[in-house]
């Protein structure tokens, strides 16, 4: 899995809160590129490799959430980053795919970095590390006000459960902020999209700036 | 779990190749400590929490062990370590006691810095993450030949599919003349023991070491 070729596919990322839209806007974006004649893979984080899936058990399903400590946690979501660049991402990129990932490093980035207080030096260079050369073309977030987010997250019952979606308010808060500052400093490759609109006009959103930066 | 209160226990941490004796000898450290009236735990890495331990068998037991690319083995490696000092390690050294732990950061250091040629900066930045101020006191390397290390681990018929010992012998000799460097490079903590002698003499050189270092 060479990562220094220079690859001819397309990265690219969707973040947000939970209950941002991002897996319905993935789908449609990916046949809309197909509909294109691109080749497209979805992925998503953290999972998308065996290993990574045996990773996201343990973050996920972790039955007693406050015992991992932020340190664990922001290393366990690089490890399977890692390898899902070199398994999966890397490799589709050399083949000229378009690969859209649910969440990349800018979720470690928000969630571990910023929501959690680890300080953003040691948060970048581990993810540096983590993703090797492979950044996204574009990032797309999708900004929903934090109310919004957490009234969607209850209505999804079943991944109630998960430590991710237990989180307490401030810290929906600090992510939103945390995902708005991101897209006012990069705007170079982010585009903030506003989620509280119909499904299909944030996809034809979406689809108007993939079309503009990607050519 | 405060890192930055100044800890009055000890932490002593043993490395090697594997069947180098290293279990053995912390045993026999730990029985000689509590008999000197020291509170004593050992631990081992990775695992040792319940996190780590889910963690180790990501690691250890993966089938299909060249999948796993060495990124991810030392973010792997680190996420449990980080869960071990901030649950195990620095609670007991702020209680007072006597660590000995079966591997610590410098088998990061050696496996996958020196052993799978990941680039030395970004593994010590990762290690010094996960370990925040918790340092050994003192490391005791214990020393022994490639081929003894081996023919050792061919009579664990049950480790054997254990993806680290099915390592080749290029391997092995990298890490070992890793674990040489680094008692070269740090003598203030590191204590380097011969592997080949018998096990009481090692036992005692090992203890004659730990009582004029930690006084």
């Amino acid at each position: 899995m060479p990562l220094h070729q220079k690859p001819t596919g397309r990265l690219i990322s969707f973040e947000g809160s939970e209950g941002s839209g991002k897996s319905t806007q993935i789908t449609l974006l990916a046949a809309r590129l197909q509909k294109e004649g691109r080749e497209v893979i979805t992925t998503r984080e953290p999972g998308g490799t065996e290993i990574g899936e045996q990773i996201r058990n343990i973050i996920v399903h972790n039955s007693k959430g406050d015992e991992m400590c932020a340190e664990t946690e922001l290393l366990l979501f690089t490890a399977a980053r890692a390898q899902l660049v070199r398994e999966v991402i890397a490799p589709a990129l050399l083949a000229g795919k378009y690969v859209l990932s649910d969440r990349f490093l800018d979720s470690s980035t928000v969630y571990q970095g910023i929501a959690r207080n680890l300080a953003p030096d040691p948060v970048n260079q581990i993810n540096r590390f983590a993703v090797g050369n492979v950044m996204p073309d574009v990032t797309v977030v999708i900004d929903v006000p934090t109310e919004i987010s957490l009234q969607r997250l209850k209505q999804r019952v079943t991944d109630l459960p998960d430590r991710m979606e237990r989180e307490n308010v401030d810290f929906y808060k600090k992510v939103r902020d945390g995902y708005l500052l991101l897209a006012k400093n990069m705007p170079d490759r982010v585009i903030l999209v506003d989620g509280t609109h119909t499904t299909a006009a944030i996809a034809q959103t979406i689809w108007e700036h993939v079309k503009i930066r990607l050519g």
